[in-house]
């Protein structure tokens, strides 16, 4: 079972602790999958479509009778990799009834909240978030891109190959970078239409081919709100699997201050105080909100909160000099 | 015309230096990118598959009416940006014959040499490799992977849609994390069997669903080289198009120092003196050398060189209290 050091930023986000030991080197190896399906100690976590399978006591993970039982199959269940106590699968089911002992849920709510007051562990959550992206990567990739013929499921599932072509197509993860602007103790946060009332949080936007981390913030942050910003500094990264992101969590220096957004992306933009940001975080705010820990933004935020501008002064240490 | 920053680390690679301003929310305006097209100053990037056409003097772009001379049609290329001499687009001819005053060239050996020693200009690369990425995904993406119909470019080439299901399709961009594990005044490298005798490099590997930037870090340095590691800092971050890559640039921690590689992915691994770094680098070494400048890899080994095992403690001063 992996660990994770107290300074992994990372590990401290929304699906971010992930303990599995993937054994991605051994999914080439037939009889060794297969041994893994066989065990006994073997389980899965299940989605119909999009909503998660879950029993009582917010439990997630069922054993793998289950999948046959709900109208899986068994022998096409994803391998997510082994930890102490076994394998663990992926695998889409059938609906089922009112009567059955489980419920299905939307995974964000369910991470935020957990199911019927009782939470989901963070480390459980990193590897439903690995089955959410890999599961729904299957759904949308039954064909292939480059010729048209159905695909089929290779190398216990992280691989799917056309028969046709002989493409191999690999699960699909989209950079995303999100960020906090900063000017000194005023930091710029947006809206979106569909956010709660009062809700603000950190600006973002999916990267392009050709971008480097650092260009794909400064981008964003320009077209959003007009903001120009020179130095970049990362923080933390998050998967997010709604549907295959990667989140880049980044502090970036403002060296403008007036906002005149060129996209119209967000339903409001603007700077707020630094003093602000820990009520928000808190829920204890008059007006405002900022996003819960699951999200990356939180951690943006918190680590602003708690240092200030010097945030963006992270990788100051080591300026190359060749 | 963009500008970057001397503290942006990323802007120092390969291909890291992208001056377009690339319009992406305007790109639903089809009025707007019709007159980038008829404009008299836009010009194209070309290319015939995967070789770049290059004319005299290393030039890589070309006015916008080779396009349809040389059999490509202006009217499917695609948007990368605009700069101060105007437009910009990449498109795809067809092969031209040994009288023709230009040449196909592989973009790699390019990108380190020009083209009859004439380099190609750094910001220019940039370009090049936004063009190279997302015509490599139209190649590799004209059919509809959600239900198998021919797909149709839209957005002035930076997404494609399915006519029969109704899907959205975005260019591919697949996050690869590259790292130098250091163990005080050593370091760890390996080498594929494809390197020219005696080049060592960083170890690398594709991200996957579910998994944070450390913890893929932690990951491939454990399945290529059997060493463990805690701390993982950032560094710079890369474009590499081949085909359609973001390279995460990481310093990592080791704690361990016994080399036993879980997986064959690399010919050899090993430890090396931090003060072999330099010549190997500066390809001095009487033995070994590392990558060139154009490669992320040579600026982690490079700011390693200069600084030694502090360049894993890059992020220190932004520790999160909450």
């Amino acid at each position: 079972m992996l660990t994770f050091p107290a300074h992994d930023y990372s590990a401290a986000t929304g699906f971010g602790t992930n303990t599995l030991d993937r054994l991605s080197e051994r999914r080439e190896d037939a009889a060794f999958i297969a041994s893994l399906r066989a065990d006994t100690a073997a389980r899965a976590i299940l989605f119909v479509g999009e909503l998660i399978v879950v029993g009582e006591g917010a439990q997630v993970i069922h054993p793998k009778g289950l999948v046959d039982a709900l109208g899986g199959q068994w022998d096409e269940a994803v391998l997510l990799g082994v930890d102490g106590t076994g394998p663990l699968f992926a695998a889409t089911v059938e609906p089922f009834g009112e009567d059955a002992p489980f419920t299905l849920e939307n995974l964000r709510p369910l991470a935020v909240e957990g199911a019927g007051g009782v939470p989901v562990p963070r480390d459980v959550l990193g590897a439903v978030a690995q089955a959410r992206g890999v599961l729904g990567w299957h759904m949308r990739h039954q064909f292939c891109s480059n010729c048209g013929a159905p695909t089929v499921m290779a190398q216990a599932g992280m691989r799917r190959d056309c028969p046709s072509c002989g493409a191999h197509h690999f699960p699909r993860t989209d950079p995303v970078v999100i960020m906090l602007a900063v000017n000194g103790d005023k930091c710029l946060l947006g809206r979106q239409t569909r956010f709660v009332n009062g809700v603000y949080s950190c600006l973002a936007g999916f990267m392009e081919p050709g971008e480097t981390v650092e260009a794909a913030v400064r981008r964003e942050i320009w077209e959003e709100a007009g903001v120009q910003t020179s130095r970049v500094s990362y923080h933390a990264s998050q998967p997010w699997p709604f549907p295959s992101s990667l989140m880049i969590g980044c502090f970036a220096q403002a060296t403008s201050t007036d906002i005149d957004p060129r996209d119209a992306e967000l339903e409001d933009v603007r700077w707020f105080d630094r003093a602000d940001i820990a009520p928000m975080l808190d829920q204890t705010h008059p007006i405002y909100a900022a996003p819960p820990p699951v999200a990356i933004a939180h951690h943006l935020l918190r680590a602003y909160s708690v240092h200030g501008a010097p945030v963006v002064l992270a990788d100051a240490p080591t300026p190359v000099s060749a």
